[in-house]
């Protein structure tokens, strides 16, 4: 029995509120990829969908939950992508949609949110700096705060893929971890369904918060972060969620910009996807320790598509 | 009732032996792309699939009745998509593939088919010329051949695409047309299941010959093409097919090359996909009638996304 804050029961029933646009996404070999890489590459396809990354699944959850209990408005901070999602869900459901960001978050994510229809808000400073506006602007407003990783329904929601991937014989699947929610939601699932695939979750050495503070089991957080990948990019991780994560996930790993920078080259290259930093940490996880994946089936999640096209050329070309 | 060579029953059946991967392909409205188009676009991505292409749908069905029958081998003339679907279905079935393809063809399709473990036989001339070889090899062989849009196997694999799109509302679905299985497949189901959607082939001015048959109602050929969409660039359209597309298609359109350019850098740009030219047409159709489309919910088939980097970038730069 595994002690999270995640219950399975709870999983499968968030699948009946998501839309079904964002469920069951393409879960296939990449035959090209994985002679690259020396071992069986699966790719879970999260960017097919109207938001272009995984966090709708999470946001569909909220957005109905509010929809229900008759709630006009929802804040939240965002790197980008729970913006977008949250955009999209609480758009459709007649919510007042607010997103907080930082001013450096990438132009195609911030243009995407004001498409959406919600009320973005910039803040000077990172997505910490973004997290704290957001908690005083709900307080103020007296609307519901949603906090990634920290707030179940993002964690049930990524969960989701989880209960998509357990059918399928693999042997380890690849997370990119930011501020947890998709690595402890995936994480419990596949330890519950599937305990014996090893989860392991990766994040940039720019912005390791996370992944130092599962090592020394203990919350650690860093002064700064200085990496590409806008998406997992905190300096503070949550407790609740450190906890969870040291019950399901069997590693966690650091890697280079230089490797995320040749894993979205070689997505595109052999795999035909521009992809965000974010969603190449796992291919730049098997390229740093080819030896451990050698011969073994992996499944990368690829968790969002939102980047800004002049500095993606810029960085694979 | 439309009289063709399809069977609702078949295609319902086909569904069945078609392994899954190739199935439930993802179908969602792409806002940002539908901004720059003046119209509602949705897009169905055949391309997050082992072949990334549609045409394993039928060679799935091909090759499961092939391994049925106890036959050991088959051969098949291909533009490049077709070769690496049948090469996958027919490599797991345990059938010795081979692929008749021109020298011209793009060399990712050609290393692909390769890799899939196919043996490649290259000819000096079109796809057509590629068509002839293939069909005196089989003979020579005494295996099957399985010939594109006329085998109607490849019309049913085809148009479970179809099947996936009836039950959604929308107003037009756009098909590359090139022999025509994947338009006459779809179109079928959707005159059957939803005969108020607006059935609209489309194929380059460069390769014009299907459409121009089916304007005039009579086999029409030319001489030669010139297109970069070489998944769609025939020259003889097979009577049978024709006779089938009369039936179900409402209209069928050229595009100029720069408007499949346009079309691929639009996908790139407001959706983070890299297609191949041939799945770039019906954007390229929106493009050149823009006021026939405006307000619409249009539906466009990404039907493949095999296409040589290098000459990506230089289109879509």
């Amino acid at each position: 029995m595994i002690e999270t804050r995640l219950d399975l029961d709870r999983i499968h029933a968030a699948r009946r509120v998501i839309d079904p646009v964002f469920l069951n996404t393409p879960l296939y070999r990449c035959d090209a990829l994985g002679r690259q890489l020396g071992c069986d590459v699966s790719i879970k396809l999260e960017t097919a969908n109207p938001v272009r990354s995984f966090k709708a699944r999470g946001t569909e959850l909220v957005a109905s939950l509010l929809a229900e209990q008759g709630r006009t408005g929802v804040v939240c901070a965002s790197a980008g992508n729970l913006g977008q999602a949250l955009g999209w869900s609480g758009g459709r459901r007649g919510l007042d949609v607010t997103v907080v960001a930082s001013r450096r978050a990438p132009v195609a994510k911030l243009d995407r949110i004001r498409a959406l229809g919600a009320e973005l808000e910039l803040v000077d400073g990172d997505f910490e700096m973004a997290r704290e506006r957001a908690v005083s602007l709900a307080r103020q407003r007296d609307v519901r705060l949603l906090e990634d990783s920290l707030d179940l329904e993002t964690c049930e929601g990524a969960a989701t893929i989880g209960l998509e991937l357990a059918g399928s014989p693999f042997d380890a699947v690849l997370i990119a971890l930011g501020g947890g929610a998709m690595a402890t939601g995936v994480g419990y699932v596949m330890k519950t369904l599937a305990p014996g695939v090893e989860v392991i979750c990766v994040q940039p050495s720019g912005a390791p918060a996370m992944t130092r503070s599962w090592h020394e089991r203990r919350v650690v957080t860093t002064e700064s972060t200085d990496t590409i990948a806008d998406g997992v990019a905190g300096r503070f991780p949550i407790p609740a969620v450190l906890d969870d994560l040291l019950a399901v996930a069997d590693d966690a790993v650091l890697v280079r910009e230089s490797s995320i920078i040749a894993g979205m080259r070689m997505l595109l290259e052999h795999t035909g996807l521009v992809v965000e930093p974010s969603a190449a940490l796992g291919v730049a996880a098997v390229l740093e320790d080819r030896d451990r994946f050698a011969g073994r089936h992996v499944v990368s999640v690829i968790c969002g598509g939102n980047v800004d096209l002049d500095a993606y050329h810029r960085w694979v070309r």
